[in-house]
């Protein structure tokens, strides 16, 4: 009997980060600027994977082992350093989402064609 | 009677979104090359707006309203574009988030104090 | 007569920034780490123009004219930055590019075909 | 008698960047969307070096003879991409340069001092 799904809610995840650096006494390093700064890195990380790609060969990344592992790792990486921000300044990530997304379905009507 | 986080969660966030862009048909601009760097475009517009501010001035943004629907709003933005590449990618972003935690834990033990 | 290239060298620029920036006393701002933010924010700025266009529209995008004026624009911004990056930290730019060229016609010769 | 600035103009900087992708056929990795992506990915490898630091720390980052080395190295892969942009869109940087500073000379007057 497995319960795979146990530690894997976004507010979880963000419980284990925040004490991930406390036990390192990495917070004093965790300021909002140095945050986004290390957001945008990773960001960027992932766009090094795909710099040079065509359309077509972007599409198929995953097919490559090692670089859908690369993938997954930087996914994670952004992920991780988003959370810590939302964590020091006291942002609800879903609820800003969930927001944005029905400010968007407002503004944009799904019979609008162009982006 | 409230049930205020019916749609608070990742899963369900993510299957918005992938809606959302079908029923614009704007799934043709959605490939992971082009999802990158409007990812990457989003997380800047989160350093644009701590770039010019003190670490201390930048643990008070959000005592600014204005400043505060702002970070929410990228935040926000950022997230819906690391979900967007996942649908696209078929990448599982709560999952890669824990084993990335698991690796840094093993990589750096609690006592170490240098980032 | 005409002396259209008078101001036209990167050391006149660079002086000209950093006249500009003095009479408005904005160098207190010009730590290099905000610098160096503020030049990945316009670098993001450039990307934000290509990032829904096929590689064959990117190639187009100068036939536009106010799309046009906004490249050379955000060209003239990520510049900008990082000459006032250098003017802070006494970084010789084009030394530094005629070197690493020098390194990289080492690294890669001629007839190496793989990026 | 050395002449140490031959090489050092950014128009012959440019032609080398140019010829030196043609010897190795790499310009049809050369899009003008992909270029942009590299040159914000280059852009955060300067932010990557300074993302924990202070900003008293940042300002003394040339001491350290490795991250000086790396510093420049990092300008120069900017530059590097901002030169192979222009040359495949036909833009002139330092006349795009000299031009947004004399708008931003009018916009913000000297005696201004918010920025």
């Amino acid at each position: 009997m497995t319960e795979p799904d146990l530690d894997l809610d976004l507010a979880t995840l963000q419980r284990r980060l925040a004490d991930f650096a406390a036990a390192r006494d990495w917070q004093r390093y965790h300021t909002p600027k140095n945050l986004v700064a290390a957001l945008s890195v990773e960001a960027s990380e992932l766009v090094e994977i795909f710099q040079w790609l065509t359309p077509e060969e972007s599409a198929r990344v995953m097919e490559d082992a090692e670089t859908a592992h690369r993938v997954r790792d930087e996914v994670a990486d952004v992920l991780a350093y988003l959370l810590q921000l939302c964590e020091v300044l006291g942002v609800d990530a879903l609820a800003a989402l969930d927001a944005k997304i029905d400010r968007n379905e407002r503004r944009f009507p799904p019979d609008m064609r162009v982006e």
